[in-house]
């Protein structure tokens, strides 16, 4: 274990107290923890001749939790665009998919992903994608803090030919990371129209046998609730909840599609709502209604959704779409503020993930995942307001160094556990071969 | 003059034809426009043994033009947030504007102002603020293109008493900054309803015989049309259409209350619209129909707002919160594409300005203000779609290069005619002067 570090930032955002700014603060870390937060002069005192981070332009927040992604598909970022959600996967995702999302694929979009999450301040990641023993082994070399979905339906892939294969390999993967400390699992249903009746009721079963939250697409457009009324007779919340599955364990992602009735049951069930505001808007699915969710007392987060549909990984771009388009939609600016904009990106997640013991905030005993940007540049002075100034103007590019579990995946706006020019390489290598079949001997997408 | 220089970047996006993607070719400038376009080898040839600037990993685009902001007001950045647009103006803008909003204020906003522009690939802004000698100024210094408003109401500021003056000072600095090749003038009337009749009327006339353009906030929020309708009878634009302002000259910026005869109108008359997505959602003050007027006809560019509104002034952000809010809105993932929203971040605005022979494309003849973005991020890669990774996937921070009518202002991410640290040290300044007053002897704001 590697002996105790100070992190000497001008700024500390724990997020926990609430609209807390610690100036002039140290927090020191060793091994994988967070031992102390100190004023400065304590704190220089407790590392006594130790190794000190001297970050006088930044501020130090926890790492954000980017609550739902699909790694692998930076690789399809760009590759079809300004399209409604059906033609876009039926005509150009799905096929695409089809011919190339491969072990090589998976492990190749993921590194590229988890490098681009690393350098927008984000140390942890839900995901819901095939080859789930690819993103574990991508995350866990990359140092990278991770939830893995194991992925659950009914139609076959290159990953598994039905359900009960699916959730076989799924569980295989589970036990071969046990014991990894930063990359857990979930069970990842892909959507309720995609999985049977009896698929949901197995989901249930294992999900409170094993402790396992349960990741899924939910209510991203009107067709979910046609869908499910024409083949079940109720809509996919009622649905869920028959078979067991509206409780704390579910992360239900997008709900676009709710009315009144829906979030109390929601708020009641203690179920957790994702939102990724600007993967709805580009693909037109209809808007979350946060501030109503969250007045309600439903825990929301923020999640980018996958590179081929936002198109980037940037968690505080989210979190800033999802206060501007609260406030937008609602007629209210005052519907969701920079405050809980913050929330939303780092301590909600954690809430949603269970982990809220161990990440999303800066406090003694919890996990040193940590996250620094460099204020010193034009577009967050003067720092009036140092909450306003993180969600409404600053860039995910000043993000400079980033901790995972105690160790510096980001120094200096260095990344130190990937070869990022050897991705950036290999990225433009699959640009080639995505493109290159469906011209010889397909249909052209 | 200075000699030729060869610019050679991976990719060139002109702008015009639209949709062309150059890949390995040369710009080659000479003074401050535009000499040549050319394949890689016939540029180095034409360039001889002068100056090459190499950009392996980059495009090169068209420098951006905000079409609307208030650059002093990036000194008030975060200092009133998560308000409606009136108590938001009235109990904390306005308020600290009376008491400190001078000459200085405007000078050192104005500066930072320019130095975020010039970082996030803006060449051109049109701004609306006090002291527009101030802003010339500083813009000129800069090497900064600017179409500066020069205000005018019937309310007293620490500028002007009334409109007569507003007119007068305006008029005396457009002779003050005559010959300047950069800077040129607008006039700027606030809005409908803080300009009387007369005031109107005479606007139409001075931009008549001056062949000047009327750069006006309008139909902001539902408040714009209640007042019209009490005060005058007629709503605003029936009301400017009287007074002979609903033309071709006309800038108009928010507009976010139109119904279809209002689109019609304005598409009839070639009144220029300004989008302004982020402030409009963040003050909650309403959607602009960005795609039902494009349809229609209307030239629609993006404009950030002021820093205080916005929070920043980004407008390749702008232009992405355009596009995913028009699908949004309209429900329509196809309402508003990339290749859109390219133009309005470009040659919309020039057209708006009436300068679409000089700036707003990369064509040969036109001015050379060019911005260069490194695409060699993780979050660019990989290049399926140049367009789309620039509109959805970018972060301005990539902008390493600026030139403007020729002169290079950023050079591998430094700025070359500012002092940078020297302007966040002023900002910082400023932060604990605007808030000391408060305190100390007037009302907390």
């Amino acid at each position: 274990m590697p002996g105790p570090t100070l992190i000497l930032p001008r700024y500390v955002v724990p997020v926990r107290p609430r609209g807390q700014v610690l100036e002039d603060y140290g927090v020191l870390i060793a091994g994988s923890r967070i031992e102390a937060v100190l004023p400065e002069r304590e704190a220089r005192t407790a590392i006594n001749d130790g190794p000190v981070v001297e970050l006088p332009d930044h501020v130090l927040m926890p790492g954000l939790i980017n609550m739902h992604t699909h790694s692998p598909m930076t690789l399809l970022r760009g590759y079809a665009d300004d399209l409604d959600l059906k033609h876009w996967l039926h005509d150009h995702i799905w096929p695409v998919e089809a011919r190339h999302a491969d072990a090589e694929f998976v492990a190749d979009g993921t590194r590229l992903a988890v490098a681009e999450m690393i350098r927008s301040g984000t140390t942890c990641f839900n995901d819901n994608y095939f080859f789930p023993n690819e993103m574990a082994g991508v995350a866990r070399d990359a140092g990278m803090r991770a939830r893995i979905g194991l992925p659950l339906l009914d139609q076959a892939t290159r990953w598994a030919g039905d359900f009960d294969e699916y959730l076989d390999k799924g569980l295989a993967v589970v036990k071969e990371f046990a014991g990894e400390a930063l990359i857990d699992f979930a069970l990842a249903p892909h959507a309720p129209y995609s999985v049977s009746d009896s698929g949901l009721e197995h989901i249930a079963k294992v999900s409170a046998s094993r402790g396992l939250r349960v990741h899924l697409h939910c209510l991203e457009t009107r067709f979910d609730i046609e869908h499910s009324l024409h083949a079940h007779g109720v809509g996919p919340l009622e649905r869920l909840e028959r078979h067991g599955l509206l409780n704390a364990h579910l992360i239900a992602v997008h709900m676009t599609q709710l009315d009144e009735r829906d979030i109390d049951r929601l708020a009641q069930s203690g179920t957790h709502v994702v939102h990724c505001p600007q993967s709805n808007l580009k693909l037109a699915s209809g808007i979350c209604p946060a501030p109503a969710l969250l007045k309600a007392g439903v825990n929301v987060s923020v999640g980018t959704d996958g590179a081929a549909s936002n198109n980037n990984l940037d968690l505080l771009e989210e979190a800033r779409f999802a206060a501007l388009l609260a406030k937008g939609a609602s007629e209210d600016a005052t519907a969701l503020d920079a405050l809980q904009a913050f929330d939303m990106m780092t301590i909600n997640g954690a809430i949603a993930l269970g982990m809220e013991e161990h990440i999303g905030s800066i406090e003694v005993g919890k996990q040193a995942d940590l996250c620094a940007m460099n204020l010193a540049a034009p577009q967050t002075q003067p720092v009036h307001n140092l909450f306003s100034q993180i969600v409404y103007a600053a860039s995910s590019a000043q993000f400079t160094d980033v901790w995972v579990a105690g160790k510096r995946v980001m120094m200096a706006g260095e990344l130190e556990t990937l070869d990022e020019a050897a991705l950036l390489a290999n990225a433009d290598e699959w640009r080639v071969r995505l493109r290159r079949p469906a011209k010889q001997r397909e249909v052209v997408l």
